[in-house]
């Protein structure tokens, strides 16, 4: 399954492995080794101005990146401005998330490219498939970042979207692991995404800090928060204490994003600041315990769902 | 894995297959009809006065019951008298749940009896284990009724109870196919703990309205609430909506206590009241279409199990 999914074919790769787009951590550097590796490794345009997006699209495919796509969050501004840098330098492949898949499909499915959209529920599944998607990336949960708001775990998503659609399906959420990645194929699914797993590579963009602070986590180490704005996973630190207290006297969605503020994702993920930063990060983190190159952390990935599988049948 | 699993062995099943112990729903038919479907039947014991829980146990065997155990919620006054009451039965089979497992593990593995809790947390699992736990059932945020307080999914927690102990795992939480089960072998587990599928069994002793309720949901259905009195997972109604209105404006634990009251579960899941009763279920309910005896339930989710293997490898 994981050499001969019908998403290895559609891009490209020898493993049916998505490297997550995910802001401040997926730069040219961690895409260009996850396609390397024999993934899909993309950009996280979502920290990006379309300048910097140009810049890194430039230095993955220096570094020899095939596989390449970028992921395109639709809830910022300048969404249609990055997906025009990007067909500009050639990208054919394009997830999209946190909006309506109806918005750029279209345009990009005429222009000869790929299109994915990430959902959370099998609703959203079935727009993003009249919209004319070619995948949908079904998310849990336990996935870091933005998430929906049912809350429907990895387990109960992947077999509701793969009843509910008929394109391909790839699961995201609480897949760090061979036996993770073995479980979301007996779920139903056509590939996986991950995302945490690669934020501890020695390839990732993310600071020394949250790395380490990773691999030093604990189950029950992070919380969906902030569900009156956009609901997000992050990890428990003092920033996250102090929306945890702002949420316990139930305050207005009006004083979290006071307190959230600009740049708390890059102030923790990227610069480092353990206390103060914003720490978006997956549940399937306290269970990284090493920060391996990429093409380590995938060969490991491999061997591991090979042995889940053969002790499986 | 289905047929041969450490787990067969011990409750002497065909299946590694636990139908759970759910207040309000497993008397002594479920129970009944789940061991002769070749699984463990568990009565619920926390729905049930000591006379009661006399009366089921009697019944079961009167039924057929070969593989049978109680499941006891340690949070109830009265556990120790349901306990002598199952011992006095013959019961050697004791899950026990919502509390700590080193009360009567002891006691009840010096009477030869076979001793499972459940847990929510790798560290739970240890001290399950340290308690001389035979099995502990791992389960995860999607399951219904009662929850853990750090909101682990299944996916994300097999694994890392898998690791953290020797003794086998029952996998709890989103199983309610057979693509689940193999999903929860592919994670490590070596049994699956089912409820939510089994609520909707002609031989359940939920009453009709609550079935139909569950084979006519939707995707977000249910939501964990009540968090800060005992996390449990409810499906939307009138009562979840008056639990919602008082949790958005941070009402106190005593607040969520006096709307809850006495006897809400009953009132839902037995007398059938879907307005004003509580009605605990799973994530996975929404997947649910059908209300199939236990016999031909379990039939369907070794079929689905089988193809998802076959697929697989």
């Amino acid at each position: 399954m994981l050499k001969s999914s019908v998403l290895n074919t559609l891009f490209k790769t020898e493993y049916s492995i998505v490297q997550a787009g995910m802001v401040w951590v997926s730069g040219a550097k961690l895409a260009a080794a996850a396609s390397k590796a024999g993934c899909l490794g993309l950009i996280g345009a979502g920290s990006m101005k379309p300048e910097l997006l140009k810049e890194h699209l430039i230095k993955a495919k220096a570094l020899g990146a095939q596989s390449l796509g970028v992921n395109i969050p639709l809830l910022y501004h300048g969404a249609e401005e990055q997906i025009e840098v990007a067909l500009k330098q050639g990208v054919k492949i394009f997830f999209t998330s946190a909006g309506s898949p109806k918005k750029f499909t279209p345009m990009l499915k005429a222009k000869g490219c790929i299109v994915v959209h990430v959902c959370s529920t099998p609703e959203q599944a079935i727009k993003c498939e009249t919209a004319g998607c070619d995948a949908v990336v079904a998310e849990g949960f336990e996935a870091g970042g933005h998430n929906g708001i049912d809350e429907i775990t990895t387990m109960v998503l992947i077999p509701q979207v793969v009843d509910a659609v008929k394109i391909p399906v790839i699961a995201a959420g609480g897949i760090g692991s061979g036996r993770q990645i073995a479980a979301a194929y007996a779920l139903g699914a056509s590939a996986v995404q991950i995302g945490t797993r690669f934020v501890a590579t020695k390839e990732s963009s993310a600071h020394e800090n949250f790395k380490n602070k990773i691999i030093n986590s604990h189950p029950g180490e992070t919380k969906l928060m902030m569900k009156s704005l956009t609901p997000v996973r992050l990890m428990k630190n003092n920033f996250f204490k102090q929306v945890q207290e702002l949420e316990s006297r139930c305050a207005s969605a009006d004083e979290l994003q006071a307190l959230l503020g600009k740049g708390r994702a890059k102030l923790g993920m990227l610069d480092g600041d353990m206390d103060n930063g914003e720490l978006e990060i997956g549940q399937v983190c306290a269970q990284i315990r090493n920060i391996p190159s990429v093409e380590q952390c995938v060969q490991d990935l491999v061997r591991e769902y090979q042995q889940a599988i053969t002790k499986l049948s």
